[in-house]
């Protein structure tokens, strides 16, 4: 069984790292291929990244199907492009935001979010709506490092620790959701440092979609995920005509 | 790694129906005990009997304890019990109808439950609330059938068959949940017969707590889930005092 | 006319303390007995209570159908068993957070609820969004001051008028809400040192199943609150066959 | 103990009507005057009626404080200035709606309303979202007959009786809300031919209102319901100026 | 194009500096024609106020009605009477609160209010539920300031300022909205200040107001805003029969 | 002033239908320019498609900069990238599914979206809750006619009237929102047969981009659509680096 998990940006680290966490939680007779797009941002900090992280993603669903992946992982905290890539899709498709509120939801009442900037905060709330999670979050908090400073800069884990801390003790989280694929390696020490479950979107979705798969579900084929419609698509997007 | 899958009701024959969705579901290396309580209802109709069989699901989750186990199921589509069982679990506890609803929110957009009686309907549209996902559910159907004649009715395929094409048709739906354990060993052949997934929350439950489990993850020991504070019991349930 | 009044624990003093609040609601050609369970915990501080409170609850609503009560006050603040009981009673059935709640909705636009233990505040909001009334609870602040203990600790008046008063000053509480059966004595003292109102749910619970029993209302006996179907029950529970 | 219960519209035989159902639900010792206001619409069937019905019923509430009323019901299913008026009174102020639905909601897990015109059931559904009650309402049913009529139009009872049904054998209502102050006199032999409990505010609402009367409970003096500032009114209104 | 816009007070004053806002805010081609009623509070700072200034509103909407009115605005941030004037009005009705924080969800994410007096901050939050913009919405925030001392009062533009700055850093504002007509002429001063969009409902209303009636769209005449049904009215009132 | 109306697909003859609706609502002075996108799908039926548009609609918010475009309008009913776009753009950004649900919330209490496909639905009720109308909004009907064929297809108009006609009379919808911009044309001929308000999202939100960027308005620059974070872009979105 093969799952194909996207780094929606072109940072070629960040895949290294999302394929570490991701392999962990495959099961024995999974394999896992971690991909990174031929095209879009070298992180995803803003709204016009995401949009414009969505094609990159595309195209890699694209290349699964043709490989025949039995399911994927979309491995950034705002779930960019889930619902394009399920039409597209055969197999199951996760975000790792969804994947990791809903599991949270299930072992605690209360998580909260520890993500990179202030500024994507906003977006995490988005999905913690959609996701139908909003009286089980009880904060998203930011630490202001940047998405591909979260390996280099040193004061990073520490600063990440202080405020799943601060979302333990002022907050009220019982569980600690991180919010963002660059933090999945500090997973296991701050769980060990806080005493709560501390989840990797990347991890869990893996195992989620893994789970699913596995048991020959598949993202439905009727409605409002059947097929995209044929269409001429024009310009250096040409070639997304189905 | 053991997980330990409670069928809330007494009757033993649906407990081996479990205990098989549970194993095909359960991953190479996991062990699945599935147990019948040793007090409760025979089947669960109603909110009395939902309440009257969480002091045997609470027994089990002890037993359990016990040896080890890295987490559980309950097998029942109220979810009864699940918040005072995590207080008492170690691992991660999954009601079927979380995991299952949880899981049709992932691969459709609109999923409606299928269930036994009507009376039930109330109960299972709480738990769509509790979970967050009145928006993605689009109806909650019941084919009068009840608990213990889903084996013995011939009749049951057909009628459960009937209304999962009218969630389908006139609702909408392009997932559905079966809202019984007893049906878990229609799901293959529905599926095939209405060409969209159809879940079954034992197999997605066990899955998911296999998963969950094999992270490392487990209830947190915090908050609301922190064990309960220990005091004397009286009568005949004195026996449960931690 | 009869109304029945549960100390859902086992502990007697509790049960003369609310039976006094309830006979002081009541009017005139009103009768109440207050009782206590047979089996259950000595108090309820987390689900694992709660639930386990439930059997205690049920025989205790089985033995006034026998004697004719009119109707039950379910007399802790997490209304265990209301739906059972309701599917059992004719007559009307509340519980003290819904009555008190419900009330406090109608002579303020904001009340707070001051309860015991912090672990117990997930059950209350749980309840306020059950009830309907988020929009209207400003919060639920915990003195810490276990349930035996309310009587015992001299510093308990204090801690909770505290807390009230907090609630009035921080949260902008223009009714308060008290969380635990145990502070119905309270309720005067608080009030007049506060100048807002103050709700023992005791009380409020009692003077509305008197008003409604009042009126001929009884609880429907269809649909959802129809009389559980008869089934055999197992074990030491083999009693509550119905 | 006085209760004065006020019916918005200046038509007396819906005073007298709602004076009676009033003195029924009011225990011994509580005392009802029911008034008629010196000013608004002869019945209440729009936004435009509801507005105008607002003044005269704050003048009864201030005649009522003069003569020291315990307590007030706003007979009228749209609530009508029940925020004003709590502003200016001392004791507990209910409006039908709220006081039938909140009632509702105790007796059953599904209530709908049946009301006199179409377009009134814009209005009922907003205070069904007031009160937090969307979740318990199945739907609002008007039969088409204009308040006035209600007593004169032999064909009301038939016609009323039908929506009722129609609300419980398709919307699934297990609790009938009647819609209008003017349905009062109906609502026992509705109740007999339904076998489920339909509720008239009118008399919940004294009931209720007597029975927070009683435990000295009175609207919040403190914020949003505080007294409003004195200053000029002017023109016809002048004297209303507090 | 003739547009009234009615100060819902009867303060001369605040007609002027309301015209003032909104002829600036209609387009050429435009004609603002701002008026106060004949009836009615000095200023409206409560629930008392607010239903006491809608008869002078209503026949305000009378008298355009009679001179050919294209649109109106309702001047006061509580958005007085707005449901029965639509019923009146042929062309679109805005209160300035709906405008303003209709307008404020489109600008940014995230807005607060800054209003006068804290009693009036639960009728905000209710039209923030009414709007549907309950997770748009930081916070209302109130500078303790009369509304008729802000003109009078020196240190009025020095407070607000303050407001706005703690909304914008504190509450994470990325847009302020203007609680109150009488602070219109600030809102330049204001933006500049803050470096955020400041939104005044008057001018915004107005433009509303303008554009849709631009369009040829008027307030729908059928359903729950057609015209009211014709009856008697009563006392000072009666000229109110339509 | 010059307000750019992007359309969101490659196929120019439905920019130059949005174009004249557009230039219709702009007022005196107000200039609209109409583009296509050099990169994207020629219709939007999906969410690919959706998804896919969003790069080429920010390049013309982009060039809109370069000219000093007052705001924009994104002309395809699933407000495609509007987030994403508002981070770029100085002028206030309006998607028409916006603009014209917010309009129709206040020309009634009750509208129906009627659409082209079924498959879109889903996105449409997506955009309700988004912008919190859920509580306004009684359907969304779709024709069942593709994007490019409402201009090819005679029997359009009239199967469009037919479903607006059903909204109207079984939704109870009281004003109807044009679901596709491909729709413009016939919203006054349908207006005069429904005899409600119809509105097209291209006119209105002209008209409000027009007026809010006419009082000076401007999408707020701090928080969550603040300018995005520089970066380095890859492969055929290189170009998008800011």
């Amino acid at each position: 069984m093969l799952i194909r998990v996207i780094n929606p940006n072109t940072t070629e680290f960040m895949t290294r790292l999302i394929g570490r966490s991701a392999r962990l939680a495959a099961g024995p007779g999974t394999r896992v291929e971690a991909v990174t797009p031929a095209m879009g941002p070298a992180s995803i900090e803003s709204h016009y990244d995401e949009a414009l992280s969505v094609p990159g993603i595309l195209r890699e669903i694209a290349a699964g199907e043709a490989d025949g992946a039995a399911g994927y992982v979309i491995a950034c905290f705002g779930d960019p492009g889930v619902d394009a890539a399920r039409e597209v899709a055969t197999g199951p498709v996760l975000g790792i935001a969804e994947a990791a509120m809903r599991a949270a939801a299930t072992l605690g009442r209360a998580f909260s979010v520890v993500t990179t900037l202030e500024r994507t905060r906003g977006r995490a709330w988005e999905l913690v709506d959609r996701y139908g999670l909003r009286s089980v979050c009880r904060g998203v908090r930011a630490c202001e490092i940047a998405v591909l400073e979260l390996e280099a800069d040193p004061s990073a884990p520490a600063r990440i620790l202080a405020e799943c801390r601060a979302a333990r003790d002022h907050d009220g989280a019982d569980v600690i959701v991180l919010g963002c694929a660059g933090m999945a390696d500090l997973c296991t020490s701050l769980s060990a440092d806080l005493e709560i479950p501390v989840i990797d979107g990347v991890s869990v979705a893996t195992a989620m979609v893994a789970g699913l798969a596995g048991l020959g579900l598949r993202t439905s084929g009727r409605g409002e995920y059947a097929p995209p419609p044929a269409k001429p698509y024009t310009g250096p997007l040409r070639t997304f005509a189905v």
